[in-house]
């Protein structure tokens, strides 16, 4: 049985880069199962991902790689396994009940080895399917206090990305820069617009004809994070704001899971606070 | 044969409207064509549009009707015809390639009675369906003295509707209020995202996954009047700002076309900013 | 406390229907929350759904609409409630999974009695929701002797509709009729393009560049019934027959649950194998 | 000015061709400004489009790939240039205008070098456009007598690609092989549902809650050649047969445009009746 591998390198374009590429794989022996590439023609920046099977020794492919590619490539070379992930929710179940029901049949990609939530709404949803569920309540607490709790919770778990799946409270930036971009938000609206507090309301109220929902990595700047995935549904005046957040939830538990999956098969490179992504 | 009218009718909600109203009809005997009602719950207001056939005193009708309605009542009775309309453009020929050939072939249930331009490219396009083009540089005049003249052209014409197909110039605030809700325009974004100028060049560097046009009547506020039409497609990494403004024509000249046939056809109402629209 | 209600009429379309129809319930002094109506111009054919609150005699109502309607008119008055229903499964757990998850939330509009399998694989995620779980293995039997066991089953729940929630067993003509037009099925595909068995297949064989799923209910002829709720998905090249069914079951999951939420809100007419929706 | 190109290769897979094919670009000193590659795994079948641009000799390219792939593999090396077709059209303006519109302000990749149609009704919106119209109509003439006519004009001009831009004749077997896959056709339903004659009242008499469009290769079977485009819209009751022909008129038109631009720019590999599409 070989190992699967997932290689992302992205680096200044410049002539025979893929031929280049191909041949540190093609003479190491590699099964090449699918590769991608792209050119960022305004910022002439090569990006290349791809996927591989092989016994093979990865040091040995990253020093092939090394010796032809500009000295400022970043190189990335992933055995393909589930990520690890802790989950953060607040009262809302479609997000979390859609990943839990998506995990236990093992269609997740990833290990769920917590949820956290400042209320305890979910605790019983998130027990049925036996993971852990810490209740940490942001009452009488400032917002820092309440972030260290969290922060001292998911340092028991280690986790590679954190999941916000309708997470209400707002990260402060030095949270968000502890985990930058590899924190997965899902927001309910179509990105940039109706930024911050309640873009239902915001839409109702602006009368558009379609609200959607945005899963994107969160950074420093709250809500302004590269952009993963966006869908939309219609709408119409007979719609409220109540109404557009009861539609809008069929959205967004379906944005985040593609959000997610693309983040936990290594289909996406971050540059620019931009994502370029390899469906 | 009978003439065809389209009834409107806003107010306060109360008890036994459709009743009342459907019964001044009826008695008038008249023939319903189609119904479309609706109550706003949040403002407790009512709308109310029906089409009807019949050989009838109008004045008879409309009095019939104040007789049963609330006092603040808005009744809008039109005959059905073509509405006549004045087209204002830049260089984009799209909007304006597609309401041509729409109007040539009888599609558009208005009269096209003039198209002005502050350039000239769009002349022997213009001419080739025999309507007058008026061309009305901007250049070397200040904004108010450029919209005089197009106010004077518009004037020969005392069009019942303004469109802006694709027109690149900012209304002042004097000129939109002029025809205030009567002004049709195609904005080049998912508003309320990107306003302004350049949305293209704003999506493309904000990273968004989805692009769209927006069809709004134009009041006061640039980009701000009551939405009409949305639509949208997807993009990806692979678009750069060129790429999304190509893919885009095909949106705004649909996203146009539908909403005027709204317009045209009597299916909206506006209030407080918003539109109420019965396809 | 006022009760709700939803009266549904449908009759041959003949001048002042709805004039007589709202004056049965103005003065009856009941609330009209929402009024919907259509005419099917081509058959002729009036349909008409109101929403309203009331304490009243129901009998009343019924007898006054009767006497201003023709006589072949269908009255159908129903008070707001849940609706009882059991689902029938397989092995895929995509759409029973979001239907436990809504109806724990009480979001679903109905009582989700049984959960009836010819596999065991759904068992576990059944019972974390506290729903009765029967399997009944059609292995070694005819057609007609497991369905006489699954009407055995349900009868002992006396359901007013069978949800099938991919089930893929065909169902006999005999089955079908005793719950003719109460039964709603998601097809994955988009019909009426390959019916019948592994659309997915089908539609990898063809080169589609769009693939859906269907909601409808069932009849005698499988497939062949009238159509509640159709949704899609762009697919291209690079998806084959897997993919896309694995793309698929987020679409199906999602138009199930619209489905059965029109059909549960009693929003839904059926008249010659059609429907018409009053969303 | 370096001359532009477009090369496609597809062969059986086998290892290392990326790494081949992309060395005989780089020896060549060409500048590649795009490659995309595809393996269907199932049929284990490789294909590669790669843009490029270089002061070259095509023969020494073509003999340097022949020399590292595969004996049955198919190259294909194109100038980057317009394509010149001819368009078939009966009565219906919507596609033929969309057409002559992006041709008239240059953006079709293509020189329309005639129009030909079996009704005169086109013939006056084509001459505006001051591209030759030809009607040869069908009425007292068997279908292959009318389409010896056809063909002995098409060879006037000596197109490489046919366009039906909805042209209602069925077409037989003996002419589509005379240009089979070098003809596009736009049907105006979602393949394959709908095949054959009025597809829209076909859709209607279903109760279908979606309808679409489909672009695709006309084959000796009629509308079962390879799909290239299908868009969509959603519909309901309110519409008949004749509303959906109308609203289906705008998805036709920018679905072919769509088709139309991938074939021009040579992003279509045709195998076993399916097409893959680096868009």
């Amino acid at each position: 049985m070989q190992e699967q591998y997932i290689l992302r390198i992205d680096c200044p374009d410049e002539k025979g880069l893929v031929h280049k590429i191909t041949g540190v794989l093609y003479h190491n022996d590699l099964n090449v199962i699918r590769t991608d590439e792209f050119v960022d023609k305004e910022k002439s920046h090569f990006f290349m991902r791809t996927e591989f099977a092989g016994s093979t020794d990865e040091k040995k492919i990253i020093s092939g790689l090394i010796g032809i590619l500009p000295t400022d490539a970043t190189i990335c070379l992933n055995k393909v396994r589930k990520k690890n992930i802790v989950i953060l929710a607040t009262k809302e179940h479609h997000c979390l009940g859609d990943l839990l029901i998506r995990h236990h049949f093992n269609e997740l990609n990833a290990n769920i080895l917590a949820i956290i939530s400042n209320h305890q709404i979910l605790q019983s949803l998130t027990e049925k399917f036996e993971i852990p569920f810490h209740f940490i309540s942001h009452e009488n607490k400032t917002r820092e206090a309440h972030e260290i709790e969290i922060l001292d919770t998911i340092e028991l778990y280690q986790p590679e990305f954190l999941v916000l799946a309708k997470y209400m409270r707002v990260l402060t930036a030095t949270f968000s820069a502890q985990f930058s971009n590899n924190i997965i938000n899902i927001h309910h609206s179509f990105l940039p617009a109706f930024i911050g507090a309640n873009p239902y309301r915001q839409a109702y109220e602006r009368g558009v004809k379609i609200i959607g929902a945005t899963a994107h990595f969160v950074n420093e700047n709250l809500d302004e994070g590269p952009i993963i995935a966006q869908s939309i549904i219609p709408v119409d005046h007979t719609e409220n704001a109540n109404d557009m957040a009861r539609l809008g939830k069929d959205v967004e538990k379906i944005v985040l899971a593609k959000a997610l999956k693309l983040v936990f098969e290594d289909r996406i490179f971050i540059r620019e606070n931009k994502t370029v992504i390899f469906e």
